[in-house]
């Protein structure tokens, strides 16, 4: 018993004795004395794309009505204490306890961190989840982000993304040369050496980069949340799948000496609220997405899947990419050998269960 | 303020003035007196069924660990407390507090409890989430389970089940005649339509049944589960895709005035306490599955795809009992009616995202 804790019982047997609250207070009533926390949490997200933005808000909820309001988290949306692509830094430093924010905003610190959302042609997301929760990703990421002095838990999903938006149809891989195309990341490591150009814009410059045609393509997530950006208008050749998006984790960073000095019951509550997040996000997609691809299509939205040549020359660059990373860095080879180790094995239990299924279901619903 | 709150606020001010507790409790404690709440849990899971049963004790440790051990719910294997197919009963009549069961089990007090865990052809485990989580589903099952005075949160799914075990090949939909099969529920009469001859069977039984061919086939769940009960030995052909069990969520049932007596805050802790066991169990198949899948195979299953005539015949089929049960039942009717409906967008959707990506995949891996 901490010396607090055991000052209070006593304090709290003296008013016992001296009011009457024994009656109350056993055996129903535990007496607690739980610390007001307030943490800053800031989000590398906008307040207007509320499906990411809004994962904080759902685990903040969460967490201050599972704690009688005792543990508050204020979200900040990206720019308000930091720059979104700051969070994990601002954490790590501890400018902030707590950020939501996407591991692979980080490749640039070191090139594992892609891991702990999506890496080109790797996880979907159901497998992602797998990996991260019950698989080895579960101690290899603790263990990684322990490193920066971070504590993490998965906190929402954008599932699949799309490939993005294009000026011209991509008839064949030969299209991509010299394309300039808004991407980032492993995805943009990987076209260049495709011959495309990949070019950083923040949102907002987007729609007027393709409408003068300064760029040729762009991309950036799924139905949902590229429709509030309008670029059907301007770049209607709306492809799939996104083949570097395969699915796109987000996590909750926790400052590890914050987390380290949290009660027990604060941490469990914490994680617990985390799930929440996570589950309710990719929900919110799976209901948000369907409509809002009805409505592009309906605006004008050319749908095409990228041609196999695209596909095949991307994986095959993506592995070269891959086999040089891994012999850079020890760190990428052993999560890259994770995900592919678990990747074969998940893909052939996929093929007889849930893609079986789907396939089944799509056959039938266009019979 | 309720009275005790405020007898308790007047009792800790008194002994704050006494004892100088003033100088610990603010503002950085808050006094609480929360109360020690134990409750009984049923499962419809037996404890050797470690990935169903262990549903039920991963929300539980999460919901003591987040309320500081002050919410205590005690775990019941199926048969301790009452038989599994009770559990919601047992929750209804208030013989207990809360079970962790499938909604599906209680089709025989109304259809519509079918979808509240997976109907066969409908949806697939992220959209059974979506709906239930963010989409009509959630009001849908909320005033549904209100009338039998049960409130119900998703926490656990197999996710998508294998068509089960069968003696002899199924070659084609005429195969399925006399069949004796191991089934129950709408996909038992579905089958029982196309001929089959559906056969309840505790699942000790299965095994010894098949043996002797008293049956000519049983469907349990995935390879994780299924490899427990070593049918492979007896009906080596392991069929794909479980097309009435595209997904299979369990819910917590809470009796509903038990629910409204808990403070906010332990209902709040419950809440995310089951997104977690939720996100938890998939996660754990995901892990689970793949491996026991080639341990199968390389044992002796042989795996087969449900020939194209099996799954048409079986689609129609199925749509004719929808039609049928929707003019018998307007509760069925409605949960159909929205099902299909998201089941009709989700599936395009799907189309161009993850089901794209996972196809990417498999080709890639293939070539």
């Amino acid at each position: 018993m901490t010396t607090r804790r055991k000052f209070l019982t006593t304090a709290a047997k003296s008013a016992a004795a001296a009011g009457g609250l024994a009656t109350i207070a056993a055996p129903a009533i535990a007496q607690s004395s739980d610390p007001i926390i307030r943490w800053r949490l800031v989000s590398s997200f906008p307040k207007n794309i509320e499906t990411l933005y809004g994962c904080a808000e759902v685990m903040s909820k969460a967490l201050a009505a599972s704690t009688d309001n005792k543990f508050q988290i204020q979200v900040f949306a990206a720019g308000e204490v930091v720059p979104g692509l700051q969070a994990f830094d601002a954490v790590a430093n501890n400018t902030v306890q707590i950020c939501h924010s996407a591991s692979y905003y980080y490749t640039g610190k070191d090139t594992a961190f892609a891991f702990g959302a999506h890496a080109p042609f790797m996880l979907n997301t159901r497998q992602q989840a797998a990996w991260a929760y019950h698989g080895e990703g579960k101690k290899l990421l603790e263990d990684f982000y322990r490193g920066f002095n971070v504590v993490a838990f998965p906190g929402g999903n954008t599932t699949t993304q799309m490939g993005g938006w294009f000026r011209k149809e991509i008839k064949s891989v030969e299209d991509l040369k010299g394309l300039k195309f808004r991407i980032s990341g492993l995805g943009g490591q990987v076209l260049t050496r495709m011959g495309a150009v990949p070019q950083q814009l923040g949102i907002g410059d987007i729609y007027p980069s393709l409408e003068r045609g300064t760029i040729d393509a762009a991309e950036f997530n799924g139905p949902a949340d590229d429709e509030k950006l309008g670029l059907y208008k301007v770049a209607p050749h709306y492809y799939y799948p996104g083949f570097w998006d395969g699915t796109s984790m987000q996590h909750f960073f926790i400052n590890s000496a914050e987390w380290d000095k949290l009660p027990k019951h604060y941490q469990a509550a914490l994680q617990s609220a985390a799930a929440l997040a996570n589950i309710d996000s990719i929900a919110r997609y799976d209901v948000l997405n369907p409509p809002a691809l009805r409505r592009l299509v309906a605006a004008g939205a050319k749908l095409h899947a990228f041609p196999a040549d695209v596909l095949d020359s991307a994986y095959d660059t993506t592995m070269e990419l891959y086999e040089e990373l891994s012999a850079k860095n020890p760190t990428f080879k052993k999560f890259y050998d994770s995900q592919k180790a678990f990747q074969k094995d998940a893909s052939l239990w996929n093929q007889v269960s849930e893609f079986a299924y789907d396939s089944t279901i799509i056959r039938e619903l266009r019979r």
